[in-house]
């Protein structure tokens, strides 16, 4: 792959799109975003999204996916980490994922609530639906694969890892959404905290001291 | 509480306006719901449902709390049933509650996809969210209760009932919103199934033979 100048501008400008895209979704919601509110977020033109994008909608499934990456990424980093670690990591980063100020948390939870107007849409919107379950299927594999690495190293009882990690998802999507939806402000701790005490602490096997 | 002909027509009423409106948004959707819409649905004029419900919000608010009384009159029955098919029952109804035959099946998707437009809103709508609010904890008791009675009658094992309510409807939150949200046709009964292997055997106390 070349990184000649232009390719490199280019990359930039798709993640400056994202970035806007981000800021954008979580000012304005899903319903009310429209090109002009992404690009007042942004230091380029309108046109040049534009240029990359037909349409909000193709832009949008570029931007979930974009979500992945950068998920898949985040993640990525300590591979050869301690199952147990791993798998923290991931929930806390799918369940809560709030920011530490009460600046970020707010900004996150705006976005969260935008992302599930847009998901929302995907009974209805093939290629959302389609990038949704692309997504979803990555996330499978990336907890399976953590679960079992976990019974290989022998550090997790031997279960059904993709049956555990499809009952994780859905945990943490339904938290999630609890816990943006409902008058009930610790929701996101209290799932967290039933997941670990009613699933992953069986899943574990204890340390010998 | 009087019987009169007037109450019961009033019942009969609100109860129409119900059933046209759950018509309505399976056909239409949250975002293409209208009064009239409601309305063609119905028997009388657009001018009754007006009576009774000022703005559109109003009625879903109602609606919401409709739907709830409808699923606890539902589960309701049995009340003195054995604890484990109580919950059975429970979990059904919630993660499934899909029809038996393939138009209801396609009747319920649709119903759904509108219900999770409608909660996608309550981030931003208080009403919404109040009503959701009701509802969820609503639920949590009803669960909670199933537990609790079944740890007392020894066929549950002695878990933290309301922390095992709370994994519960967030793991059929979840499975719900991915059964509608992906291209993965069995996504309920997946998620069904590694709720009962993951968390639901481990609560049971076997039968001795």
């Amino acid at each position: 792959m070349s990184t000649s100048e232009t390719d490199r501008e280019a990359v930039d400008t798709g993640e400056e799109i994202m970035v806007a895209t981000y800021r954008a979704l979580s000012k304005h919601g899903y319903a009310n975003l429209t090109m002009q509110a992404i690009a007042d977020e942004f230091e380029k033109t309108k046109a040049v999204i534009h240029y990359h994008y037909d349409t909000k909608d193709d832009l949008l499934v570029a931007f979930l996916d974009y979500l992945l990456d950068r998920f898949t990424e985040r993640l990525a980093v300590g591979e050869d980490a301690d199952p147990n670690d791993r798998l923290d990591a991931l929930v806390d980063e799918l369940l809560l994922g709030l920011g530490d100020d009460e600046e970020a948390t707010r900004s996150n939870h705006e976005f969260h609530a935008a992302l599930l107007e847009l998901r929302s849409q995907a009974p209805h919107n093939d290629a959302y639906r389609a990038q949704l379950t692309t997504n979803y299927e990555l996330l499978v594999d990336m907890l399976t694969a953590v679960i079992d690495d976990g019974i290989e190293q022998g550090v997790f009882h031997d279960v059904d890892a993709e049956q555990t990690a499809t009952l994780v998802l859905a945990t943490m999507l339904g938290g999630r959404v609890h816990h943006i939806t409902l008058d009930h402000e610790n929701m996101a701790v209290e799932v967290r905290d039933a997941l670990e005490a009613q699933v992953l602490r069986d899943l574990r096997v204890p340390e010998r001291t």
